[in-house]
C-alpha cells in the first residue's frame, strides 16, 4: 500500500459519497415541487424528475459531458469524452475519468431540475422529455465548458466554485424563459390582472425535500474540491450551512414581521436561496460574509418572488427567485468578499467585472437557448398541456394515475385504461 | 500514524458509511411499498419492515451470520461466528469482523424486505415474523454462504458482486412462493379471472422510496468492494447509475409509446429494475453493457409483470419483476459480458454456465425453502389473514390504527383500545 | 502528500460527512413530529424544526460554542471562541476548527429539536424563538461545557460518548419542564381526569422521520470520534445498529403480547429508544450489552409513557419517555456495563457514581433553565397559544397556511391574506 494509492482512494471515496448526495437532491427537488404545486400534478412533477435523473443523466453521459469537457476548442467547446471515450489527460484529474463523471452528471440534473419546476403544472410532457435532451446535452454541456471546462471565461479568471452562477443563474434563467414562453397556467391570473395562489397540495412533503437538498448541498459544495485533502473542505461546509441557516432565519422573521405570520414556503425557499447564495463563494468568503450572503439570499428571494408576481410570470415553486436571483447575488458577492481578490478586500475590481460579465453570458444564454430550444421543439409538437389536459390535471393526463387514492377497493384494470384511451381519440 | 492504520481507517469509514446507506434503504423499501399498496395497509407494511430491521437484524447476528460466513464445512454451510464468536480469520478481513457484520446485516434487511412486497396486504402478522427469522437466520444464509462464504457455488467460479442473484434472485424466488403460497388478495381477481388493480395509497411517498433506494444503492455496489482504495470503486458507482437511468429511461419511453402515457409506478420500478440488474456486474462490465443491462431489466419487469398477472399471481409491489427477473438477467449478462471471462469477449461458456447453475439452485433453494417454512409456520398459525382482518385492513387489524388522520379532535384512549379488543374476543 | 495531510483530510471528510448526517436528523425530526401530532399543527411542528436549524444554529455560532468549548473558566464556563474567534488550541483538535464547530452544531439542533415535540400544538410560535436562542446559546452549551468541553464534571471523570445524558437526558428533562410550563393540549384531560388520545395525522411520514433519524445516528454516534482513524468507529456503529434493532423489537413484541396487536408508534419510538440508550455507551459497551441497553430502553419508554398519562402531563410525541428516560438508563449503563471501568466488570462503584451525580446535575439543570427561561420570556409575551389559536391549528393562527390541500382551483392572493390580518385585529 503506497500513499498514492491511499490518496487516490481517498479522493474516489469522497467523491462518489459526494456525488450519491447530490444525486438524493433529485429526490429533494421531487418532493418539494411535488409538495408546492397542486395535487393534480403531484406525479407528473416528479415524473419530470424521473425524466432528468434516466433520460437527462443519459444523454449527458453520450453528448453533454464531450461538450463540456472534452479537448478545448478556440476557447468554446469541447471535442471529445463522449461516453467517456477519447484522450481527456487535459483534465489533470487525481481520480479516474468515470468518478468524475458521475459527479458532474449528478451536476446537470440539478440545473434541468430548476427548469421542471418552473414549467410545472402545464408543459407538455413530451416536449419536456425533449426540452430534458436539448438541455443535458447542449445548453448546459457548453455554458459550463466555458467556466469550469477550460473555455472562455474561465480564462478570465471568473470565480464559481459549486455553481451559483453555472448552474442556479444560468438554470433559473433558463426557467425564466420557460416560464415566459409557455405562459401563466390557466386561472393563474385573472383577466383584471390580478394575481391569485395555488395552494400547496403538501407541505410536509415540501419540507422533505427541503431536507434533502440542504443535506445533499453539503456534498454539491464541499465535494467539489473533487480532493479529500482539499483543505477548504470543513470551511466549505461551514459556511454553507451558515448561509443557509441565515437566509432560512432571514425569511422566517421577515415574514413574521412583516405579515405577522412566518410563511412556511418563504422559509423553506429562503434556507434553499441561502444554498443558492455561497454556492459561488463557499471555497472563497469568511464565515461572517456567508451569513451576510445568506440572509440577503433569502430577502432578494422573497422580493423576486413579488417581482414575477406583478409581471404576471407563473413561476410555480419559484425557481427563478431561489435560483437564479440568489445566484447572480451569489456570483457577484464572490467579487465583492473573496477574501484574495474581492473588491472589498483588495479594492480591485477585476474579479467584480468578470463575475459580471460571465453572468451576463450565461444568464442571456440560457434564456436565448432555451426560448430557442422550446420554439424548435414547438414546430414538432406542442410544448404546452391542451386546456382540457391542464384542467384534467396532468397526472391523469400524461400518467394515467392520480398522486394519492383513499379508495381500498380494486378496479377494473381494463376500464382503467379504456378510459384514459379514449381521451387520447 | 502509519500507513496501514490510515489503510484500515479509511476501509473501515467506507464500509460503515456505505452499510449506514444501505440500511437506509429500508426506508426507501417502506416507502416504496406503502405507497403502491392500498391505504388501508400502509402501516401494516412499514411495520413489516421494522420487522426486518429490528428482529431480522438480532436473527442474523444470533444465527444467520454464523451460517453464511462461519468456517466452512463441506461447502454446504458456515459452522461458527455466531454472535461474532470464534475465529473467523478465514475471512482474511481487511476491516475488523463487527463491521464487516455491519454490513451484511444490512444485506439481509433487504433479502427478507423483498418478501415483505409480495405477500402486503394479506399476510398474517405473527407469521410474517416467524418467516422472518427463518428466512434472516436459515434461508438467506445458507444460500449466501454457497456463493460469498466461500461454500461449494463460489468454488465453482460464480460472479455474483453485490447479489443480482444472492439477494435479488433469491430473494424474488422466495416471494413468488410466498405470494402463490397465501394466494391473491381477495378481489384481486374477479371469478370470471378479470384482473383488477388496487390503487397506490400515495406515488409521491412511493418516489421518496425509490430516490432513496437509488441513493443507498451506491452504497451496496461500491461498498461491497470492502475496501476504499478498490480501484474499481469509480467505476462501480457509475455503471450503477447508468443502469437505472438506463432502466427507468426504457420503461419512460416504453409505457409513452405503447400506451401513450408513461406510467408512474413502471418508471419507478424500472429504475429499481436497472439497479437489480446492475448489482452483480457492476465490477466486472463496460459502461455501454451496463446501460444494455438496465434497459432490458426495465423490459423484462414490464412484461414479468404482464405474465405474472396472466397467471393470476398476485403480487402487490412487483417484487418478482422488479428483482427476481432482473436479478436473473443481471447475472446471466455477467456470464455474457463479463470484461474478462464472459462470453462475447472469451468465447468460453464456462462462466455463463456457471452463473446459471448458481441461478438454478439459488432460486429453487428460496422458492422451496420458503414453501417449507410457510408450511410448517401453517402448522401452528395461519399464514394469511382472516377475510374479516383483510377486509378492514392490516392496519387496524394489525396495529389499531389508521396511516392518516385529518381529525383534529382528541379520542377517548380506553374506548380505542377496546373497541379493538372488542375484535379479539 | 505527506501521511499527515492524508490523515488529517480522513478525519475532515469523516467529520464533514457525518455532520451532514446529523443535520438531515432534524428532516427526521420533523417528519417524526408532523406525523404523530394532529393533522392542524403540522406545518407549525415543521417550522419550529426550521427555527432550530436556522436561528438555533446562528445563536449557537455567535455564542453558545463559546461558552460550550472557550477556555475554561473555574470548570463552570468557557469564556472565548465565540463566532470561532480567539485562541482554542487547548482543544488539541485534529481537525479544523470550523469543521470541529460544524459537528458541535449539528448536536446542538438535536437537543433543541427534543424540546420541539414535547410543546408541540400549543406553544406561542414567538416564544419558542426566543426559547430555542435560550437553549442554544445558554442552556446546553453550558452544561455541554462541564462534561464535553473540560468542565468539572469531565474532571470527575464522567462518560457520555455520545450524550445519551449531555443531549438527551437535558433535552429530555427542559422538554418535561416545557410541558408542565405549558400544560396539556385543550382537551388531552377530560375534566374527569380521564386521558384521550390523538390520532396521528401520518404514520408513513413519521416512519420517514424515524428511518432518517435511524441513518443520522450511525453519524451521531460514530462521528463522535471525530478522527477516522478510531479503531472503535466499527463497533460504535454496530453496537448503534443492535440496540436500536433490540429496542425496536423489545416494543414490537411487548405490545403485540400485551394488547394483541403491535403498535406502530411505540415501535418506532422503542427504535429510537434504542438508539438514545446506547448513545452514551457506544465505545464502551459489548454487543450483548447493547442487545439489553436497546430492550431496556425501549420498555422503560412504554412504561414511562403511560406514567406521563397516569401524571396528566402532556408530551405530545413522547419527548420524555423516549430522550430522558432511556438517556438516563443509557448514562447508568455506562456505569454498571463499561467493559473497562463499569461496576459488573470492575466491582468498582466510582464510574457508577459519577454517572449518576452528572444526570442530577443535567436534569436539574434542563429542568429548572427551561422553567426560569420560559418564565422570563412570559413576561413579555404570551408562551401559550390562545385558545382560539389552538383551536383553529397553529398551522393557520401562525403560518396562515394549512399542511395539504386537495384543492386544484387558485384562490384569490389577496383575500387569503387579509382574511388572516383579520384574525390579529
Amino acid at each position: 500500500m503506497t500513499i498514492e494509492t491511499l490518496n487516490s482512494g481517498m479522493d474516489t471515496i469522497w467523491v462518489v459519497l459526494t456525488a450519491a448526495m447530490i444525486i438524493l437532491m433529485e429526490g429533494g427537488f421531487a418532493l418539494l415541487e411535488a409538495g408546492f404545486v397542486r395535487h393534480k400534478n403531484n406525479v407528473n412533477i416528479i415524473m419530470k424528475v424521473f425524466v432528468d435523473i434516466t433520460i437527462g443523466v443519459l444523454c449527458f453521459y453520450l453528448i453533454g459531458f464531450g461538450f463540456m469537457y472534452g479537448s478545448d476548442l478556440l476557447g468554446l467547446i469541447g471535442t471529445n469524452g463522449f461516453m467517456l471515450k477519447g484522450d481527456l489527460s487535459h483534465l489533470d484529474l487525481s481520480i479516474s475519468l468515470d468518478t468524475f463523471w458521475l459527479f458532474q452528471g449528478a451536476f446537470v440534473i440539478a440545473v434541468i431540475s430548476i427548469v421542471s419546476g418552473a414549467v410545472a403544472e402545464r408543459i407538455n410532457f413530451r416536449a419536456y422529455i425533449l426540452y430534458a435532451v436539448v438541455m443535458t446535452a447542449f445548453i448546459y454541456p457548453i455554458a459550463g465548458h466555458w467556466v469550469w471546462g477550460g473555455g472562455w471565461i474561465s480564462k478570465l479568471g471568473m470565480l464559481d466554485f459549486a455553481g451559483s452562477a453555472v448552474i442556479h443563474a444560468l438554470g433559473g434563467f433558463s426557467a425564466l424563459a420557460a416560464a415566459i414562453f409557455i405562459g401563466p397556467r390557466k386561472g393563474k391570473f385573472t383577466p383584471q390582472g390580478t394575481s391569485t395562489i395555488a395552494l400547496p397540495s403538501n407541505l410536509p412533503l415540501a419540507s422533505v425535500g427541503a431536507f434533502l437538498l440542504w443535506f445533499g448541498w453539503f456534498g454539491f459544495n464541499a465535494g467539489s474540491t473533487l480532493s479529500a485533502t482539499d483543505v477548504r473542505i470543513g470551511h466549505i461546509a461551514v459556511v454553507t450551512m451558515l448561509s443557509a441557516a441565515s437566509g432560512g432565519a432571514a425569511t422566517l422573521l421577515y415574514t413574521l414581521f412583516r405579515y405577522k405570520r412566518s410563511d412556511a414556503p418563504a422559509v423553506i425557499n429562503g434556507s434553499l436561496a441561502g444554498l443558492v447564495g455561497i454556492t459561488a463563494g463557499c471555497a472563497f468568503v469568511s464565515d461572517e460574509v456567508a451569513i451576510l450572503i445568506g440572509a440577503v439570499s433569502g430577502l432578494l428571494m422573497l422580493f423576486a418572488t413579488n417581482w414575477l408576481e406583478s409581471r404576471r410570470i407563473d413561476d410555480p415553486v419559484g425557481a427563478f427567485p431561489v435560483h437564479a436571483v440568489s445566484g447572480i447575488w451569489g456570483t457577484i458577492a464572490v467579487g465583492l468578499f473573496s477574501t484574495d481578490v474581492g473588491l472589498f478586500y483588495t479594492g480591485n475590481w477585476h474579479l467584480l467585472g468578470v463575475q459580471l460579465l460571465g453572468l451576463v453570458v450565461l444568464c442571456i444564454w440560457g434564456f436565448v437557448l432555451t426560448w430557442i430550444g422550446l420554439s424548435l421543439i414547438r414546430i414538432w409538437i406542442p410544448v404546452r398541456s391542451t386546456e382540457e389536459e391542464e384542467e384534467m390535471g396532468l397526472d391523469i393526463s400524461y400518467h394515467g394515475v392520480l398522486a394519492a387514492y383513499q379508495e381500498n377497493e380494486f378496479i377494473n384494470y381494463q376500464d382503467h385504461y379504456t378510459e384514459f384511451n379514449k381521451k387520447d381519440d
